[in-house]
């Protein structure tokens, strides 16, 4: 799925034909389905956004929508609550060496910094698939790398440095929270220390 | 909108030729801006859940979705954080003298309950259009309710002694923050004594 900016979204709303194997999306789905049935957390991907112009009401209890476009989100992705905190991140795969900050549109950046003003822990989740790594990021690290950088993407490097590893295993199969519990829950935390 | 099980859903989405009048789901929108733009809350309402089968990629910018159906939304409308709370909600207009428990589907329902074990502020708000009347109303009284209750439908008379009316006015449209205050934040509260 192309949107109007070139970002390239995941596919897992669409019928697919070929690539069947897990991406970014299917992971944080499937770790968040585990999360709600084990009674961890409750977070949820929002719908896509998208704006309907065309509605065919066959019958009353059978609509389909003939013409729709798919719109600039005006939040993230994911939002929830864990250990009564509210919970806020976008994801993003990149096939480069490097992340370019236009995949996350400004607006949802700004979301994210204003959610962690208002208590919410915000983050984002970066998935090299040339590297086959995935990140955590938190926002604080994200606005210190904003605030002192004039770049237009962010190295593997920083990752490495100021984000933390999400291995992958079975169940979950990326726990993000793990992060969560040292980052803000008084767990160890060798980065910040 | 008609979605599969008679529940008429706000048309806001849709281009809408006649009635442009406010209806609840835009009193909550503006209300949400409000509380945006002065920074008080962050409260989004999630898009339509859809499930997209076919999509027109007239080029690599511009895909237009040609096929598309109404899914059932696994959790509710509303949610984001006040205070460093997280909210949820589910907002809902009925014509007539009572509100039908059919207008709320059951995994609704039991997100609203599941958030409120999890530490978050879940509520409803529901709007009489025949007596120009909304109301909110905590999770915790509609668990009363459901509990004490096998009607399929709550009277008005319920809201009226375990809700709270919402008043409208100009800015914000209908302040439901302000009966969060009461309840959760230390306000007074003569309901609950």
């Amino acid at each position: 799925m192309f949107y109007p900016n070139g970002i390239i979204k995941s596919k897992s709303n669409f019928i697919q034909y070929g690539n069947r194997g897990m991406n970014l999306e299917n992971d944080i789905n499937d770790t968040n389905k585990y999360y709600l049935e084990t009674d961890v957390a409750i977070i949820h991907k929002k719908p896509t956004s998208i704006t309907i112009s065309k509605v065919d009401y066959k019958s009353r209890y059978d609509a389909v929508i003939k013409e729709a476009y798919f719109k600039t989100p005006s939040t993230t992705d994911y939002n929830g609550i864990y250990k009564g905190k509210y919970i806020d991140f976008e994801a993003k795969e990149t096939k480069l060496d490097y992340f370019p900050l236009r995949n996350i549109h400004e607006h949802q950046i700004k979301h994210l910094f204003n959610i962690v003003k208002h208590g919410g822990i915000g983050f984002l989740i970066v998935r090299f698939t040339k590297f086959n790594k995935t990140y955590f990021l938190s926002v604080d690290q994200l606005k210190k790398f904003l605030d002192n950088n004039k770049r237009k993407s962010i190295t593997l490097d920083f990752f490495d440095t100021h984000g933390y590893i999400l291995k992958e295993s079975l169940r979950p199969r990326i726990d993000y929270l793990k992060i969560i519990d040292k980052l803000y829950f008084g767990g160890t935390n060798e980065k910040e220390n």
